[in-house]
């Protein structure tokens, strides 16, 4: 039996967890924390978990509590934070004193760079500078054998799992030509946002709206950057004059979840469809979750929402012979893939299981 | 190992059969039927089903088929029914000709009512007749004691669901005063209109659409009606003077699933809300689905849907003292207890499981 | 040319009336209030207003104020007020101090009863009770002459126009058998709830929600039921034994805009679906803005958003041939025909105008 | 009077023709064609167009009829054509052989490309290419004068609109680097795809979509391109050795109308934020519908819908000292500014009024 405790879990990632996991036969959930929630049974929390008689569900009696590191290092073999940036840094290190093998996994964004500084400059000052080097990116389908071998896991961010899944076999296998900027293009549903109480997530705001945020400045850029200059760095192609430059536009649309992302790029001369559906038939052969379709147009976040899937599609400029440019897109649920899902496949991996055991497997139709 | 077949396997109660049993390690899907899509593997017909690499899904394979009866019997324990009304009963006959022990559940409206003749006012010729009293009505929260020694179950429509778990309690136990009229209004998600092209059903006609349609005249009424009267005349107040006079209004809202109810009721004389309450406690005590809520704003479409949950919640006039008024909300998944999730749960009831075995207990969030 | 201000400009009908006015040649602007916003130029309040060059719309230089009942006095021939109740009815006497003849619609609630007692039970103590008796009800399509007349109005509440405009005419005539109760079935957009800041109406929420709320106690209730209480006590039916009961249930769902009605009544012996018809007809036959339909299912919120029309149709229970039960359907735009356009077309009746005069007719499509 | 007639009438862009053009004082309309709805009065043909007491508008008689060139010519001073692309092209020479002066505006494509060779690659057979040189390109906000002096004016397509008007006063001043290609990533609302029955446009498969489709072959491609073309030959840079490269990504979003735009350009050296600014501030003054937006957030189709509004916003990456990428980002409504609301302004100038003469300018709120 996995002991498992989720601190901040009041929030969409953390309950997600906790529905995720109540199913598994395999794992018993020992501690969830919630400050705004301390004190209240789930079925008080929210209607979702609405009490049944016999009150046959554990789920039931779990009470929310304060965060107690000791109560949490005691009882937990793994233990997820769903925190805000900063905040599980300074949770942690208590944890780890009272129990130095506990597994974590981090959903917030403290533990995702390898280079502090751009953290710093786009989070503040770090909680826990001498635990960074520890973790992993947890990128399940392309670094699950790093994860595999990892106390500590760093869940990557939404967009940047949206935009890295596609975009990463390509660049380990030098078939870009980084002399353009790679240009990312991602739609995101609300729920990216959070719950927090802001005029512009109304109903009102939302129903008929489309617009771009934070178009050069979102903090999901440095970590997409990040992780394609290193995948860069150990290619092939890391003798090309051109360091990648990686361009982001997050916008939100009218949907409760899923993020689809729109990539263009252009490959190195010599590149054609064939290889590319080679190295994606390579690269996730083995990965439960990834799926690459031959029509751009089913890539359709209706298709992932509620999923651990992602789904990849591309095509080429059909004119071109040489070094040609591409489009590929991407589907997948910003908290499934993107957040609580890719946490629990990572929990999978670091206990020795199938990465996709106990996933739920489909979207809903419709 | 339960083998199971789905006879209409391609329209949204259909493809959620095959989702949610294929999770399910006690059963295997042996034959899909579809007239438009036979040849078609899954992946093939939907990216819901997109194909993993390594194909490590079972399901991956499976390919709709024409309906054949000879396969269906040799290679089925039991066999679900997806069909348009007065399609099933035609096929029913020639595979038990073959396996006289099949088990069947039947989502259409075919074996729904007792009175044949009112079946046959609404929906039609009926095509197997003789059948017709071999069926239970597969409302699994209220007759599952009937239900699990049958080998036939006709599942109820979703407004019937929606409407009789919160109502028929009530009745049984004398609590109505029939001299005013149950007032039953619903509102329901599109994918209750199924997936056939209409204009109606477009997008952009139902955005910001609100509207009742077959007010005095759709064809759940006759059924809600005829397990009322049944119920009554089954109840301590057979002897009242007036016989059940039921109004039923559906209405269509801008969601793709969830059945909203709102009944009105007037209450015998001395009836009180603790009374009420106790009456549902009891009579759902032990019920894995039905969940009482204190609050009737609680009582929402979105706490419910995508599961197999009933949701009621109600609240009496306040200024009444003797026979009140009382307004009970209940909230359903069209597809999932109105449809493909109770199938299931009828299932496992006539092969002996626990009732939700295997089902999911959550709505997401959000 | 008429001057007219807006207090408590910034929320939802504020903002529809000084788009709507803004069109008209016969009429100006003078000020605008909102304490939030004060010193705030249009454009700067909103994108809805973003300034075009040259900057051809005066609307571009309007700056909300705080407010100054002086400078309001000085500058309008009519005062809108769109605030929350209680607050109106304290403004208003110093405004009439200064300019006794101001004309004056109120959006909110404070003088929509005839009975303070009734207002004081459900909104607390009144700021200006002996004003009460000057307003005249401001259901413009039923009451336009006494509109025409007055110099204070104050316009219905959203639910209660929609409700009403179906109901009364047939109060009037004395067709409502009061042995049953009027049961009133309400669906609003969220937008209905105004732009606070509450967890219930963000997107997420809403998105997949629908639900009753105050289902015994919303404020409309009472102004339903004084308005059909005075219209039976005026009608031939006043003598019968039974006042009449109003039962009123609110839901919402997710749309930003609109109320859809369901009214179920029962209707005296001897009244033909052909009277009612002629009843509406002869009762609306002058009126520009109510339509009586002959499909029920055309009476829906998508054909009246963004326009002040009612849609009106109804549908008797067939198989009666004597007090039948009928539902009848109403549609409206909530900040419509529910408030701004409304309050607009009363403005026209009070100044002499015709009562469409510069109100748009139609919806969009889609 | 003008007197309008339109041909393919019962679309979603004819009937916002029918609608905008009633409340016109100096506009009649003479006929109305619809082929599927010849015979129907518009009451009869939707419930927007709902029957009022007394019959108070016009429009309540106006019957659509079949296509008659006589009868058009013979009653019309303008004729807006609202047809499938290589239709309208076939109609308009009969009849201007009855009436050689009717101004024409055509909605659809065929009059729209200067290079009939890249039409009919496109589109197919062109219907009179003898024509084609007649028409003017009718983006209202840059072509103005052009169009003032036309007879025969060709509407733009949706998506170009939303791409062109922030585009082409950059390519005038020859601030763009073409050496890069320019992006066009779009978002559109359901309604682009017209009002035909598709599996695809149905709400269920719509409310939680997000897709991209004929991501190299949409036929608004070349439209885009070809303008983009030849304002870079007219333009001080048209010496540069690289001819402009065009990618476009439509994709669609789950909303009814609107277009959102994000341009991603390189700019040349030197060419600095207030260049751009100054620019586009130059260019639109006098325009009555483009605004430049401070804030890229605030650039949301919610603030557009319904209206001949267009918001333009933009911003440069900061880092950059010399030749900058910028993204600029623009909102329409697809069927107001991408469609009839561009034709009335159109209209409007070839008949020597103000462009925004009885245009709506504000979009709703909410």
């Amino acid at each position: 039996m996995i002991r498992v405790s989720i601190v901040g879990a009041s929030g969409y990632s953390g309950v997600y967890l906790i529905q995720a996991l109540s199913s598994r036969p395999d794992v018993s959930i020992s501690v969830i924390t919630s400050n705004s929630n301390a004190g209240k049974k789930l079925p008080d929390f929210s209607p979702l978990f609405a009490k049944k008689n016999p009150e046959n569900s554990l789920l039931s009696e779990i009470v929310f509590s304060l965060f107690d590191a000791d109560l949490i290092a005691g009882s937990s073999d793994a233990v997820f934070f769903c925190l805000p940036h900063n905040e599980s840094s300074k949770l942690m290190p208590d944890i780890l004193k009272k129990n130095k093998d506990v597994k974590i996994i981090d959903i917030g964004a403290d533990f995702r760079f390898d280079d502090l500084s751009i953290y710093e400059k786009y989070y503040g000052k770090h909680g826990a500078p001498e635990m960074n080097t520890d973790f992993v990116y947890g990128l399940s389908d392309i670094f699950y054998n790093k994860i595999k071998n990892s106390q500590f896991t760093a869940n990557p961010g939404c967009y940047p799992t949206g935009a890295l899944l596609p975009i990463l076999p390509l660049v380990f296998k030098g078939c870009i030509d980084f002399s353009s900027p790679v240009i990312i293009d991602s739609l995101s549903g609300i729920s990216g946002a959070g719950r927090g109480l802001k005029t512009q997530n109304l109903f009102c705001e939302i129903e008929n709206s489309a617009k771009a945020y934070n178009v050069w400045s979102h903090r999901h850029l440095p970590e997409i950057k990040e992780k394609i200059e290193k995948a860069f760095l150990n290619s092939p192609a890391k003798q090309d004059k051109f360091m990648p430059d990686v361009i982001f536009t997050p916008h939100v649309i009218p949907v409760s979840r899923g993020i689809l992302t729109t990539v263009y790029l252009k490959l190195n001369e010599g590149i054609s469809r064939k290889n590319i559906a080679g190295i994606y038939e390579n690269f996730y052969f083995g990965s439960p979750f990834v799926s690459i379709l031959d029509n751009i147009e089913d890539c359709d976040i209706k298709n992932v929402v509620y999923s651990n899937n992602c789904h990849i599609a591309f095509e080429m400029r059909e004119e071109d012979g040489g070094g040609s440019m591409v489009k590929i897109v991407s589907a997948i649920d910003n908290l499934g893939k993107g957040a609580s899902l890719q946490a629990i496949q990572n929990m999978n991996l670091m206990f020795g299981l199938e990465p996709d055991f106990g996933i739920p497997q489909y979207s809903p139709y419709p």
